[in-house]
């Protein structure tokens, strides 16, 4: 296993102003494309990221801390933020992101630390006992899975553009 | 064909501030993590994006400007950094990478804009002849295929910690 908290961390507090720096002020032709019906814009993983910080993460950490086994994790709507549309700006949307990314690093900070018992389960509705270091690594690879895949969304916007160098870029390989 | 200079430059103007934010100041633990022998970690990503913008994207637009498809492209070594091994610290490369890739983008405007006959040809030395928007398009999908391969090759290190998130994680489902 190669889970840190530190190093965990690391990576949650890059991961809003990365997305500050490759998303504010492009065109909507990036921020809107999509790879067909029922897929997500990078507008919209934001969105989705959003969500999870306001009712996943933080509050599955403390339910295994509080509860243990004894609770399932509180519901967790992936498609929240389709329901709750809303009319802010990406760079607003971003910076939602940031704030509570923030907020939700400094309560982490606030209620464990390197020396906490990282095999604490807790109940997940569908998976049954999990740990706490597999919920914070899902965390980080979580943000991981969407910067790749906003990435890869925007990229295939190029397929047919990039002419025979499509078999050569990674990103247009994988689906 | 989606191309459009001004949004292609909007990308390429991003990728380096996208990188510093994502990699600067982070452990080793994420910037030497590779994904086994004979592949790249993240600092050895950045100097492949640093080789690319010195001897690739532009010296291959000017060709394709001035001499047509009666030149070949001068030949570009992927494996360049690599050989000239630097020991600048990982935030020196990026800069010298945001350096180059500034200076890289206004030698491009001053080349070409928006008026420019995309579909002009240059000799590709494996491919044949190649036009000018599938050059510019690549250089654009190149830098998304780098910035997913650095997240991807990160990822890789909590495979075994997301315990049963695995499957639901795509960015661990890319190899």
């Amino acid at each position: 296993m190669e889970f840190k908290l530190q190093e965990a961390i690391e990576i949650l507090e890059r991961t809003p102003d990365t997305l500050i720096c490759f998303l504010s002020g492009l065109s909507n032709e990036w921020l809107l494309a999509n790879e067909g019906a029922g897929t997500w814009n990078a507008e919209e993983v934001v969105g989705h990221l959003i969500e999870a910080e306001k009712t996943n993460w933080l509050l599955r950490v403390e339910t295994i801390l509080q509860k243990g086994e004894n609770e399932l994790f509180p519901p967790f709507d992936r498609f929240a933020h389709s329901k709750n549309q809303s009319s802010n700006s990406i760079e607003e949307k971003l910076h939602e992101f940031k704030t509570i990314r923030m907020q939700n690093i400094e309560k982490l900070k606030e209620i464990i630390d390197s020396g906490t018992p990282f095999e604490l389960t807790g109940m997940h509705p569908e998976f049954g006992p999990v740990k706490l270091r597999e919920l914070l690594s899902t965390w980080v690879v979580h943000d991981m899975t969407h910067i790749s895949q906003i990435v890869r969304v925007m990229a295939e916007r190029y397929r047919e553009d990039v002419g025979p160098w499509a078999n050569y870029l990674g990103v247009l390989k994988r689906k």
